[in-house]
């Protein structure tokens, strides 16, 4: 799928330093692919908070009322945040530019657009069953494109051990993640708060710095010692 | 046009390696107009799902009706996105920053600005005859401004033979794109259903992998094999 | 007012080659500057795009109500793109980060803020006497400082004979647009006309090519041929 | 906190002149980090704008109604332009990529992402009591985040001398700020305005020529001379 015409004048030898060759013959570029993620990513992240309308009245028990907007906030902030890191580290072992690669990063970045658009109806809809399983789905989508982004640097990007435990290592962690985000949507039929809960577990993880778990995952990749 | 004051002190020497010249005597700076761009484009993509206002009532079927405002969504971003794609392509054969380079670049950008306009336009009065056809002609904008940009490139960038093929085959795969989108202005008048498949179709030939249909520019244009 | 405080490690040295030394002890750091600043015009340019609310109901009748906001938007968009070419020329001069560079900076983006603002008060208020003279005024803030700016470029950035028949012949051009933007305040009182007149006369001013007007500019500057 | 999960590539030598080693086997890229914070504060900072709605009705008396939306308005970017400097100054003494600064300086940018909430709060309201504790309540928190983020790149980044009383002045510069803003809150039940006095001085203070004061936080940590 990330053939290129065959026309295309891009070379296969590797960067000279300093820009990556960003200038000159039609060089890969995966930076300009970084530099336009990042702008979209940042984008998404901050237009979150434009729903946190402060209450017109005044009073700190009227603030009180935004509560599910502000956790649905932060759990949305987390989410992208987690992405951004995951993205920011799966890039660094990319190494050209084809048509697969700006493709999957543009449909992870479309997926990731719609978190806004879901976090709204979670937080204004109070936690609704409706609009925690439109939440835990929106989830899910983002979590296919990076599959298919992955794939393709796995395939097209550095090719040393470490960059294979990292391939490894991450592909576990994410169809944990994922699986765990499916498992909220019939959880939610029970109470949201457990769809809920499936969604903040996941962030959790993530986030919290590398511990057990982690090396969980790192072992049974066959990682020696 | 894009003759620079005579005092200019740009140097026509190659930049440097590393930064291509960033710093210094004022020497060209390809790169920050991308990233600009890259800024304006992330924007522009990202705040199309803005008009994703969730519904205020609750259950599903609420949320179907949304659908005009989300395939509208779908299909400006993946406009977006392959503007954003061929700019990228392109501007990796730009050398050297002009009047002309900028505004040319600055028009496309304004153009591109509008489609959320129309985008919103479309998606909220529901695929009317009048909404797609302001939609297409918006589409056909951002063309104008794109050619002229490609002849600026074409005329001060990487002088190679790959560039000159990258730039013919392109401009063919423009021109037929853009006559789609003209095509799909009268035929929104039988009805707006053919408006929005010719803007599908347009978007299906830019994202799709490459297959015969490349093949077939590429050859058009005497392209040896 | 640019003095550092003198336990500051900044050294004054030349950057290595490369990223103008962006890691390391410290270093010079312009390109991060010129990267803050795309991203807040690149958003200030588009956001103004949102004022464009599409009518309601349907008909073409109705989009043309929309003429004075697109028109607001037009020459908003050329005033703030010239200012981004315009900062963008004047950075390639700029060789080291102080205090007075970056709140110059700061302040040359927080007047730019403010044109969103007026833009819709005078798209919105259909060109209006009090709109139009807010809109210029809101204009002229840039002005200074940009003024601000340059002469701190020019004080600690490239000494070289062409930084200073650039800065010479820049500034002349400046004084002359802020004289325009002036007189179209009280020319606003005659009609509004005459004051968009005048903010659209600056835009044709910079943006066209370069022709027998820049040629006076750099004459008067006393620039040898 | 910030050890990585054992199989991770990111060499500890010093990255290639250049891009700082941005390609190839996932090293460090502070860069990237920088790119993304530089475009969520240039969001941060703008979107505050879209509070200043122009009055519907004419003349200038109803313009001056906004002034309470404009002096918060001021006052926050301010804030947030003075977070940014700080940043850029702390990360050119950062080296490595680590899990701790990654989400240290994602907690900063996200208690940063709710100024504007508390900002159109407060302009909203008129500068009322409740609205003045949240806005400086809400000022407190990117303090701590700060702080997380500068213990990390202390231990982990540039260590020389310079580095170290480049540390020292700033920890004690914020820790100041951050008693000002504290002392704000019940100094807001007497009158709002001594608040908001609380929160200019800090603004002040940091954005104002470097001159006796910063000179005695220079002297108290034992700077020579």
């Amino acid at each position: 799928m990330e053939a290129m015409p065959r026309h295309d004048p891009r070379p296969t030898a590797p960067a000279p330093p300093g820009r990556s060759g960003r200038r000159g013959e039609g060089g890969p570029d995966v930076g300009r692919i970084e530099t336009f993620s990042d702008g979209v990513v940042a984008i998404i992240i901050t237009i979150m908070v434009l729903e946190l309308h402060p209450p017109l009245a005044g009073g700190f028990e009227r603030l009180w009322t935004l509560w599910p907007v502000f956790l649905a906030y932060v759990l949305s902030y987390a989410y992208i945040a987690i992405y951004w890191v995951n993205h920011h580290r799966l890039f660094s072992y990319a190494r050209r530019v084809s048509n697969a690669l700006i493709w999957a990063n543009m449909a992870l970045l479309f997926a990731l657009s719609l978190v806004p658009f879901s976090t709204s109806y979670l937080g204004g809809r109070g936690f609704f069953r409706e609009a925690t399983i439109l939440y835990l789905a929106t989830m899910l989508l983002p979590a296919f494109a990076y599959s298919w982004l992955q794939a393709v640097i796995r395939r097209t990007g550095v090719q040393s051990e470490a960059a294979g435990l990292y391939h490894r290592a991450t592909s576990r962690k994410g169809v944990f993640a994922t699986i765990i985000y499916a498992a909220g949507i019939p959880l939610s039929f029970i109470t949201p708060w457990l769809g809920i809960g499936a969604a903040a577990l996941v962030a959790a993880f993530w986030v919290l710095p590398v511990g057990p778990l982690d090396r969980l995952f790192a072992r049974r990749g066959g990682d020696p010692t």
